[in-house]
């Protein structure tokens, strides 16, 4: 199952040249994140950070940059969950629109207790919702 | 009348006490204002930056910060245009959510000739649908 | 007594027009308070957050944008402490430079307990010296 | 040669949880480009972009993200040039304070014109001084 959720390129992304400045993707997909545990996995970051005390931090990133994004271009991010560990995931990522992609990217995130600072297996909420979803790599 | 546009609090705006860092607001503020643009006055900000070479830069900030925003909030943003100028306008700017009013702002905003880097006079269509928008102080 | 900071205009700051995209003046201001904090009032950020559970949010804020400012623009940000109230402080703060002031404002601090979520007094040490720096408006 | 600049972890670049919020390394990481464009390679951004219309956007992008970084954190950054090809390069980055590593970032950078938007090769001053510093792998 692959999870999809929009956005616009907005002033605040681009760059002198007039497209997005690259950190500026990296706040649209913890934005998607944020849809993807809210809508996917049934817990929204509010619920997960304050009630729950759980984060999930990224802990690694491979990202290739395949074409520019201008203001105002909408795009569509597509996450696909490859790999659930005990306590981490790999999601597979990519933007695109108007039928270019602009980047794919894969993401490890993990299971973090907030106050104890260390990580923890996944809920089993989140990983049962986790395991529905998941796509592995064709 | 009153042009509205709405946003929810995300964990790229929040601080380390968990609530808006108010850097943010603005970037918030920014988007409305492109939303504004395109919706309201008919031209979004990529043809108004890109063809029209026309920007829109905010020359004064008037701002009271009334309530804290925290993670999952969504508020509303409410734009009146209150006075349009030869090359400039004062929008009165609410941020509001869950019936509380988050922070109110004036922004004057100058229509400017990106490439001469000064000041023009309205466009004729941009100046003629923001007249119908005006929305004088009570 | 007048505090002085210095910052440059980086490729982070600058919008599509290659000035600087006004939401990130005010991160270069609240890096300025830091300083400020740090090295007049003598209690960095960390300390004021993570030991004593002082925060110093904005509740108003008055800003007149001069003149832009581009890409590598090295610039010195001036503070003047205005008033000082039980909870609270009012700054005058100017950037400025090559002889050319960009912007100036009005921002009043309040002094924050975190966790109450309310404002306090200013603890004693941090009063004392903003007291010495006083520079009521000419 | 192995390049290095500092930077400090400011309050804008923190999350709710008070660490790094990643996309705000990317900024850093980017501030540390421009200084080693400026004083290793000996053109400034400012020069190479709005004079020289040359860009160095970023394509491609490998991080680990090794231990958090907090408020306050003084961090010095590495770039040592691993790869250098006719029209890219290859940054091996270090991200470190108080004796940890942060984060560890493989980096691949295209030379751009930025009004052709297309690659072009290294200009001869800057091709020369990328050689001087380059450090293969070990």
């Amino acid at each position: 199952m692959t999870f999809e959720t929009r956005t616009e390129v907005r002033f605040a992304h681009v760059d002198a040249a007039g497209i997005v400045f690259y950190p500026r993707y990296f706040e649209m997909l913890n934005a998607a994140v944020e849809d993807w545990c809210a809508q996917a996995l049934g817990v929204d970051f509010r619920t997960m950070h304050v009630e729950r005390r759980i984060g999930v931090p990224t802990v690694k990133l491979h990202v290739d940059f395949l074409s520019p994004s201008a203001l105002g271009d909408r795009l569509t991010i597509t996450l696909r969950t490859r790999e659930i560990g005990r306590a981490s995931c790999r999601l597979a990522v990519s933007f695109a629109g108007d039928g270019r992609e602009r980047l794919k990217a894969e993401v490890t995130l993990v299971c973090m207790d907030i106050d104890a600072q260390r990580a923890i297996p996944w809920p089993d909420d989140m990983r049962a919702r986790m395991v529905e979803g998941l796509v592995p790599a064709e």
